[in-house]
């Protein structure tokens, strides 16, 4: 069975530690972390994990595959050594600050003959997968627009704003739903609370088939969304990952334009169907991520969130940066941005 | 008291027949209308109403003010006749199609000493009231970013795309709270059942005081929305115009920033207090601006929503239009918006 | 083609006016109401409806049918001198305010061979027929319970109780679901404001085929209710009138009892499928209402809501009131029930 | 520090262990359970706790404490026998199957000096307690009613009813809230899935203040609904546990009743204002009843979940069983319950 060492383990290492133990496919075996007391914790809680002084002890031992938690800016440095040791690597989400510094980790991997996988664990989620089912299905129709809300207050990050820390999530389900890059992006937002980290965005994308998307995503709002709607030419889905029962509700609306027969006008005829919540099972995100890794590694196979997967969530991330149309910077300028 | 003639008797002109013949303080006398069949029904339904062939009629006759609802692209031309015979004049939003031609209407007024008035209804609800209220006492600290979101499958308009028809009413709502005018806007939208006309379109506005906004507007929904979400520093306001009974809701919720004491890390505090739903009176906005425009012959005032306060809100559209960062254009070159 | 005339223009009556003014099977001729001014504003509505100075002169003219839409306690004497004049009648709900003179009426007009009618709106409201299919179809599989709740904030009745005046809607709903009369019924309630006038109140019921029912009324709440829940074997459906959109939506939800295979405990699985809330047309209830009653009438057949339907819902509410189980007096004995 | 042993490691009993582990006011020592498996699991997961072979064995330690989590048939003998042993004891709810058990608990309770203490957990919530000083402040005004619904699809219990599964949380919270015992009450419900097992029922109560109660209660509903809403003469509140932010809803509603001044009628005017949902603290319910319990041994004092409570409890559980208007029985006798 697949061996596995953790490294990380401050806010999302623990999750990560749980379902390792949990699952059936793999041997949890070691763990790393700068922090001896978070070491002493996870052993405590799984006693036949073995705790690591650092990373060169992790590499040198006989763990198969390493998965990375650690804050962002640390990823590249991390992952390259652990294929450059010969192990197959799980990063979490972003894969890297930068995406030349992705790419760079991609050509490794390939080069290694290693499996380099990210943590993009919203792709493994039951609803997500759901509207992928019903985009690839045709079900929707031509994809008209996606508007996607992802705010709520808190919870600020240490070392990157809001577009790294939330729509990163996003624009990784954009990518699996569209099976394609955008081509145009552009950004809007404020640093409202600390000075040059923007704590709320407004984002544009277009892609090539057309589609053009919305994403707000903000640590500063007073209600909870978690809110996608996808409008197709056939049927409309709203995806709200707040709702306990019913995180996908499709509806059978839509508009059909009739050309004009004779000299006539335009005619547009509005239609409107039952909606439906389809039953979707409560499998654990994270578990399945976690094993899909393992047999990708076995089978010597690509995941859905593979590292290439992950280099093309960083550089729309980059796009949305890098665009004549971003306007961010603006806030900057005015001096409105001070913290209060 | 003031005698009031209504020109228009479409789709929004019977509502401002039923609110002219309601009010107290003023005399509904007289319509005019291109389709005889609607003054008979107008004429039937409010006998004392006189039934006038055509404009240069009612202008002719002894009524003090007009109110005009025909279609936009109208709006310049009647209202500037109205005006040159000395009559009182109130349009339905947008006051024009294009920001100068406003602009003439406005300096028109003046100089023929006449209340110019546009029929931005919002700005009477009490709910958007409300707002503006707890805006100006302060209780929102400053303010830093609003979301707004208008949309709902159709209701297509024939001669406006759908920024002149729904984020015409956020403009306006905003242009109202703020009490400023837009330095700079973008706008990102589709065409995505007939050539050439947006059914989908996300705006971002910045403001002098720098408060950014995005607005979403959208013929092409499976939900309705009316939603606006403002954030201030103190507190923050969900504004839902779906709701039956609590249309404003108060978070008491914040972040505050605390500089660094020594060398520290900055620290951040989440704030969480009561919400607060208020009690918002029924009363109906459409009488309210009817009556205020009285009101504002009466006492030779400017109201809320005067010509001036009109074309600022066509200036503000042209802003969306007309800026390097509208990238709406765009989506037309792609040929992807042929009407499917 | 049938001249209806309309008795009584308080409350309700209004409503009957404009929907028998709108339909095309039907001639609204004729109108009466002890109040002239009402009167008045009828006939400028509907200038073609005759003004009548009372019951006599309205039944002494050639209308073929009359609408009943006084107080309660007058329809019985009402509706009696109609049929023997030999008209059709529709009354408003209840039919009377004692069952014995309800069961009169329904006698009357077999021996008058003329249509007896009662305006119970709800059965001809999309959502209540909807669910109506789905028992019939044997969807929902056998009828386990039904909890019904109905309230809200006012509007007190001068005449009548909570029970008469919003049960009286839940209990014609349940006889036409279940296309029976209850066999048990108890109720429970307090009079809080006004003595000796329930203005909450439980009421149970026990149905031939073994269903029982909850109904909670109340002019005293918070929030405004209109939620029925129908749980059967196969399937549950919730029925929230407040709902602008889904007023219907019907769970695949259930769960399944297995006997022991051998020595073993009982079995139980839960079942959980999609939840659909069907496309429902929004026809006005009213209008369907009335336009039945004068294809009964044509055709000489009994609606659905006929005067025998009428008097089993009085039957209903007084079984309420009768049973040994009704504790409703005890909270009159307490001296509780003084107004405060 | 007061050492602590648990018995009864089953479905409630973990959550137990992790409060009891957790706890600062406390020594989690011991544990006991007819299963050697899951005491295994626990000693694993809290290294510091013995296991204990059966009950005797920990009764013969030095526990102070004794927490019992054990099917509610086997409470009585437990309990009595812990406190036979000196041990300070704390029963999940009910107390016992019956009310003399529960009555004799009490009283060896008290002869032996000895804390009893009963698991109602709810009593520790934010929002009942809120709730509970709503009413001694006076806010709501006299109480009129209160309409309780706690229903969702499963977890049917195999040794008891619905009543006893779910009815007890209600009831447990009515004795808090009004301070008294009711002085009637009646059930009425179904077995619909397995024979002579209720899995719904509706519950009726009567207060000696004149407050009246509907509860609902069910195993069998496609929506989960944990909803309370009281209605007292100055203000309503709904306190819905489902709510992930706003458990608590306080409507200043109300309806005001006038005199007739001379001949007149009454007079009705209804009261709308604010709704204000106050921020509840989220501590953990199970952690302040267990440091409650401790706290009560340490200073000698009775908690508000004392023996007594719980015995009160049983006996309003029996009082529902017992009462002349109960017609639960005649479910069965109808045949109507038979399995399906």
């Amino acid at each position: 069975m697949t061996k596995i060492g953790l490294v990380g383990l401050g806010y999302w290492g623990p999750n990560l530690a749980r379902v390792l133990n949990q699952s059936r496919v793999c041997d949890f075996v070691a763990c790393c972390d700068l922090d001896a007391k978070k070491m002493e914790q996870t052993v405590r809680q799984y006693p036949t994990v073995q705790p690591m002084g650092n990373l060169d002890a992790l590499l040198d031992s006989d763990v198969d595959a390493v998965v990375i938690a650690t804050p962002i800016s640390t990823h590249y440095e991390l992952a390259r050594k652990a294929l450059e040791a010969g192990k197959h690597v799980m990063v979490e989400k972003p894969l890297a600050h930068e995406s030349a510094l992705a790419r760079d980790l991609v050509l490794l991997a390939e080069q290694k003959e290693r499996e380099l996988f990210t943590g993009h664990t919203f792709i493994y989620s039951p609803p997500v997968q759901k509207v992928k089912q019903l985009i690839d299905a045709g079900e929707l129709g031509d994809l008209h627009y996606i508007s996607l809300s992802r705010v709520n207050l808190g919870l600020y990050q240490k070392d990157v704003d809001v577009v790294w820390d939330l729509a990163v999530h996003d624009i990784s389900i954009l990518l699996y739903w569209l099976g394609e890059s955008p081509i145009r992006g552009a950004s809007f937002g404020r640093a409202c609370v600390q000075r040059n980290k923007r704590d709320v965005a407004f984002l544009w994308l277009e892609f090539p088939s057309g589609v053009i998307v919305s994403n707000e995503v903000s640590w500063l709002s007073p209600q909870k969304m978690r809110r996608t709607c996808i409008v197709g030419s056939q049927k409309m889905v709203v995806y709200d990952d707040t709702s306990p029962d019913e995180k996908i509700r499709i509806y059978d609306k839509g508009v059909d334009w009739h050309q004009p027969q004779t000299f006539g006008e335009f005619q547009l005829s509005y239609r409107t169907g039952d909606m439906v919540a389809p039953y979707l099972d409560n499998s654990e995100p994270l578990l399945r991520e976690v094993e899909c890794f393992v047999r990708c590694i076995e089978k010597g196979e690509k995941g859905m969130t593979s590292g290439d997967f992950g280099a093309k969530v960083v550089e729309a991330l980059e796009l949305l940066q890098a665009s004549p149309l971003d306007v961010s910077e603006v806030t900057v300028a005015t001096g409105e941005v001070t913290p209060r």
